[in-house]
C-alpha cells in the first residue's frame, strides 16, 4: 500500500509498505477523511520525537473498517468510524489506574505516527478496535468528525484539566485549532469571561463566536497585564493550549491561590520549565499545575460525538481548506507547516 | 415597619414589627424586588417546616443597604446588593467543612422566613453582610438579579451535585424556575441530551430554548419508559427539581450504573424515599444520591452575575408576571399558589 | 475434572465438567488456596442471583497457571497467582468510564460463581489474564492472599465509598470478615474513633485489634442512640458492610450534613431500601448514599498486596479456620452456612 | 507585655508592647506552651517574608484563654485552647472557596509573626477565636497539643495534597519535623512502601517508628537513582517537606504519569523552580504539582486531635528538647537556628 511518511528527521516522502496486519481484537481501515496535525510538524521538522524512519504520518482520521480480528465484537466490515489518536492497550496497569494514555509507558498510548505508522495510507492499523473505534453516527459532517480525533479531545481535556466550574473567568493561551476547542469547551463548562490569547485574525473571530468575550493578542502588550487589567485581578483557571516554556510564569502570575492550569500544548523544545517562585507562594499558593495528553478511547469519541449531534459545539468550523484524495495530504502538511493566515485547519476527504 | 407574613399554618396577612436591629457584621437593606417562591406556599399552607406565627415571608430579593454594621467593609448605605437565599454563618464547623449551608444545623443556613423574618417588608435583615450580600452588576435586570437569590442557585447546585461531564446525557426532572435554571446548567456544564420532564407548554417551550433537547410529558407515559426509548438505554446523570418521594424510585430505574443523582427539590410529605434495591444493584450498582440545599454566599452571587452579564444564562426569561409595589408580593404570592397555566415566575418591583 | 457446584437452588454436589477451554487473552488456572464467602450460601441457598444449574461455585483463590492464551504476555505456566473476584472486560465503555465492575451490565464484572464457573473446581478459567490477575508475591501467608481476591478490596472499597477523612469518626457496621478488613481501612486511611457494629466476640476482638476503639452490639440497645451518646453526635462517614434494607435507615439517622454513606453490603431480599425524609434533610441535607461492587483489576490485588507486605494490615487473621484438600471446600462452605461462633473465615489449602 | 521579637532582618530581641485589644470576634491568650518553627528562623535570619520591626514572633502554642470579644460563643476566660498558626477570616471569598488559607490574599491567612504580632509573648490575639480556636482535650500533652498549631496540619497537608492512596507508594523529601509529620499521615492515609529522604539519625529512626519502611540518605548517592531501584521504577505520590529549588526536578524524575507531587516546604530563595521538560511529558504526562499553606481552622484542630487521642499518631515524639519559662523562647529558637544533631523539635511550657 502507498503512505505518506516521514523517512527521517526534516524529510518527507511516499512510500509503499505491506497492508498491515490484523490481530484478534484490531481493524484495518481505509482513510474517508484525513488531517494533518502540526504534532506531525513537529515530528518531522523539529525531530520532537526522536528520529524515525519511513514512518507513515497522520493520527486524524475517520475510516472505514475493512478487516476486524477473530475477537472484535461491536465493529464489523463495511462500518464508518471515527478513530481516536490515542488508542491505549486498555487491560494495562496504566489504564486501570485512570491513565490509559499512559498504557506502557509515558505517552505510550499514541501509537499513530509515533511508534507505528500513522493513517495517512491506503490503509491503517486500530489496536484494540472495541475500545478505540466509535461509530460514525450518520449524517455527521466529516470535518466535524475528523475534528473529533485529536483537536475536540485535546482542547477539551485541557478544560478538564483546569477543572472549570460555574461562573469561573478563564484564560485560554493559543487559539489555534486546540486552543479553539477549549474555548467552545470552556463555554459549554460554565466559564463566565473567557480571555483567548492569540493574534490570527480568523482565530480570534472564530474564538469569539466560540464563546470567548476578550481576545488577548499578545502583540499589544504584555498577555499577563492585560488579563489582570480586563479581569480586575487573577483569572481562576487557564488552559494553555499553545506558547512555550515561559507560558506557564506568565500563567502563574496571572492565576489566583486555590486555581488551576490545565496543559495540552506539547512542549518541544528546551531543558526546562520555570515557576516563578514568589508568584507560586514560595510553595504554598494552592497554584495547582496539570498537564496531560488527551485521552482517547471510544467513549470519549462518543461523547464528544453527541455534542456534535446535539449542536452544542461545531468543530467543522475549524476547516478552513478542504481537499480530496489521498495524494492531497502532502499539500495538506505543507499548509500545517507554513500556517498561511487564513489557515486553521486543513482536511482531506477521500 | 410594614410586613406580609404567615401568622400561622394556612394564613398569611400583614403586620407591623420593629425594623430589625443591625448587629456589628450586619446589613439592614430594603427591597428593591421581591419573589416569592414555591416554598413560601409550602412553609405556609403546607406548613411543610412546622409552624410560625407572625413570621414575614419570602427570601428572593435585590435590595439596597440602608445601615451597616461596624465590622463591615465592603458594603455601605445606598449599595444596591444580590442578597443570597441562604445565608451561613462563616465561621461555624459546617462552613470550615465546605458545608456551610448547614451552619448550626442541618438546613440551618436558611434563616429568611424559616429562623428569622424574610424579605417581604420594607426593611429586612441580613447577617454577615460582607459574605453573604454581594453588589448588584451596574445594569443587571432585576429579574435576573431576583433569580440569582435562589431560583438559579438551587437549578445550578442540582447540577454539581449530579456532577455532570461533557456528552453526558441527562435527565431533569421537573421544569418550574429551578428545573428551568438547571436545564440550562446542564447545557453550560457539558451535556449532550437534555431530557427535560414536565408537561406545561410555557415550562417546555423555554426549557427548549434553554437547551434542552426533548420534553418528557409524563401524562403521555411512564417517563421511565419513555426516557430509556429516546435514550436507548439509561441515562449518565439526572437533576431531581421536581416530583415526589416516589421520584427516585424512576430515577433509579433510568440511571446507568457509575451515574448520580442530585436532588434539590424539597420533599415536603411522606416519612419515606424508597429505593428499589434490585435496580440500586443489590447496593452495589454505584448509582449515587445525593440532595442538597443550594450554597448561599456572596462568592456564588458574584460567579452567577457574572453569567447572566456574559450571556451565558438569561434567568430573566422564567419572569412571567411583573409587579409593582411591595403590597403586591400578597397577590404574586397567590399566583405562586395557584399556579395558573401561563405563570412560571412572578416579580415585583418596588 | 471435578468441581463442587449448585446443583439448582438449595442443593450443592460434587460434578464432572470439562477443563475450560482458553482463550487468547486469558489463563486456566489451578487453585493453591481457597475460601468459600457467604455470597456463595447467598447464591446457593437465597438464590439471590437467581437460579443456576451445575455451576460450580467460590471465587476466592490463589492459584497457579496452567495454561495462557497466545496473547498473554505477563503471566507464564508456572507462576503463582492472585485471583482478584472481580474480573472485568478492559476494553468496555464500563471500564473507560472508570466502572469495569460493570462492564457488559450491572454487576457483570462479577463472572466467577454468577456468569461462568468458579474456583471450587481441579482448574478455573480467568479472562483478560494480564489486566486480572497479579503474581502472588513470594513468602506470602496463602490465608493473606486468598482474602485479596475479594473480602480486602471489598471492605477497603467501603471505605473509598464512603471517602474518610484525617480524624473522621467512622461507624463501620457489620462486623463479617469484610466489615473487619473495613475497619483495617478506616484506621489507615485516617479515621479517628471507629464505631464497629456487630455482636460476635471473635469479630469484636479482632475489630479492636484492627483499629476500632468501640464496639457497638446491637444486642444491648439501638444502635442509632449508642453511636450518637458515644460520639456526642452524628459521625461523619458511616461503611455498611452488613445488616439488611432497614440499615440505611439507621445510617442516616447518625449521619451529619456533609456525610456518606458508602455500602458493599450485597442487599438479597425485600423490595425497597428506606430513607427516612425528615432526617435526610427533606432530600437537602447533602447525606451522599453511595453503594458499589469491589473492583477487582490486577493493579488492586498488588497494591493491596503491598499493603500485606508493608504490615499495614494482616488479613491472615481472618482465617479461624483451616483445612487441606479440594473435596474440603464443601465442608468449609457449610461453615459458611451455618457461622458457628467462632467462625471468621475458612481456608482450604490444596 | 514583653515579647520575644524580631527586630530587623538578622537581629531578635526582647521588647514590651501593649497588650492587644480585643474585637468582638477575638479572643486574647495567655501562652500555656510555646515552640518555635524554621519559619520563624527563616523570617528574621534570611528576611524571607521581607523586613519587620519589632514584630514579636511565634505562631506555635497552646494558650489559655484572658479575654473574649462579645460575639465569641463557644469559648470563655479560663478555657485551655489548642491554637491554631493559620488564622483566616471566615467570611472571605477565598474561604468561601475552599481556600481560607489565602483570605485576604495569598497566604494572607497566615497572621502571627507575618502581618501582627506572633505567639512568643505574655500574651496574643486570635481572630474569629470561634473559628481558630479549639478546646484543648483534658489530659492531652502539651507537646502533641502544640505540635498540632503547625507541625501536624502541615505535614497532614502535603498528604492529602499528594493524594495518597491505597497501597501506594509514596516519598517523603525532608524529615524534619513536617516531614515526620508527612510520614506518619502517608503511614494513615494507607500507603504501602514510605520513601523517607534524610540524612539526621534521630529524624531517621522516628520515621521509620512513624512508618517509614526505608530511609534515603542523600550523602549516600542521588535520591533519584536510590528511589526509582528500591521501588522498581517510579513512585506513586511524593510529599516534599525539605529540600530546595531543584528538588521539584528530582521529584518529577521519580514519579510516575498520573502522580502527584504535593508541596508545604516553604521555598524561601531563587527566582525559579524549574521542572525537566522531557521527564514532565513535554506537558503531557499528568504529572500533577501543587504546594499549599497548610488550611488553619477549628475543626482542623479539632480532627487532629481526635487522632491524638485515638493514639493514631504521637507528634509528642517530635519534642527532643524541654525548656521552662517564658524566657526560654530565645535559647529554643536558638536550637532551631543551630540544629544541633540531636534536635528535631524543642518545647517551651509556661
Amino acid at each position: 500500500m502507498k503512505g505518506f511518511a516521514m523517512l527521517k528527521i526534516g524529510q518527507t516522502g511516499w512510500i509503499t509498505k505491506d497492508t498491515p496486519a490484523c490481530g484478534p481484537m484490531d481493524a484495518i481501515c481505509k482513510p474517508l477523511a484525513l488531517a494533518p496535525c502540526t504534532s506531525d510538524v513537529h515530528t518531522v521538522w523539529a525531530g520532537a520525537i526522536g528520529d524515525r524512519h519511513n514512518m507513515i504520518l497522520g493520527h486524524e482520521a475517520v475510516g472505514e473498517v475493512v478487516e476486524v480480528g477473530s475477537l472484535v465484537k461491536d465493529f464489523k466490515v463495511g462500518d464508518k468510524v471515527l478513530v481516536s489518536a490515542i488508542t491505549p492497550d486498555w487491560g494495562s496497569l496504566q489504564a486501570q489506574e485512570g491513565y490509559a494514555m499512559h498504557s506502557g509507558g509515558m505517552l505510550a498510548g499514541w501509537k499513530f505516527s509515533n511508534f507505528k505508522d500513522g493513517v495517512f495510507a491506503e490503509f491503517f492499523h486500530v489496536n484494540e478496535a472495541d475500545a478505540n473505534l466509535a461509530h460514525l453516527p450518520e449524517g455527521m459532517d466529516l470535518g466535524a468528525a475528523t475534528m473529533i480525533s485529536d483537536m475536540v479531545p485535546t482542547g477539551f481535556h485541557g478544560v478538564e484539566l483546569a477543572d472549570v466550574q460555574f461562573g469561573d473567568n478563564v484564560a485560554v493561551i493559543g487559539i489555534g485549532p486546540v486552543g479553539l476547542m477549549a474555548v467552545a469547551a470552556a463555554g459549554i463548562r460554565g466559564a463566565a469571561n473567557i480571555y483567548a490569547v492569540g493574534s490570527r485574525k480568523n482565530c480570534a473571530d472564530l474564538a469569539m463566536e466560540f464563546g470567548a468575550t476578550n481576545i488577548i493578542n499578545y502583540r499589544e502588550g504584555d498577555i499577563v497585564e492585560q488579563i489582570l487589567d480586563l479581569n480586575h485581578g487573577p483569572v481562576d483557571r487557564i488552559v494553555v493550549a499553545g506558547g512555550d516554556n515561559d507560558t506557564f510564569d506568565q500563567a502563574i502570575r496571572m492565576l489566583k491561590p486555590g486555581g488551576v492550569i490545565g496543559n495540552v500544548n506539547y512542549l518541544g523544545d528546551g531543558d526546562t520549565i520555570g515557576l516563578p517562585r514568589v508568584e507560586w507562594g514560595c510553595g504554598m499558593g494552592h497554584k495547582k499545575i496539570v498537564g496531560g495528553l488527551m485521552p482517547g478511547r471510544r467513549l470519549r469519541s462518543e461523547k464528544l460525538a453527541r455534542l456534535v449531534q446535539t449542536h452544542r459545539i461545531h468543530p467543522e468550523k475549524l476547516i478552513t481548506h478542504r481537499f480530496e484524495g489521498l495524494e492531497n495530504v502532502e499539500p495538506a502538511l505543507m499548509l500545517m507547516k507554513d500556517k498561511p493566515r487564513d489557515l486553521i485547519k486543513p482536511l482531506v476527504v477521500l
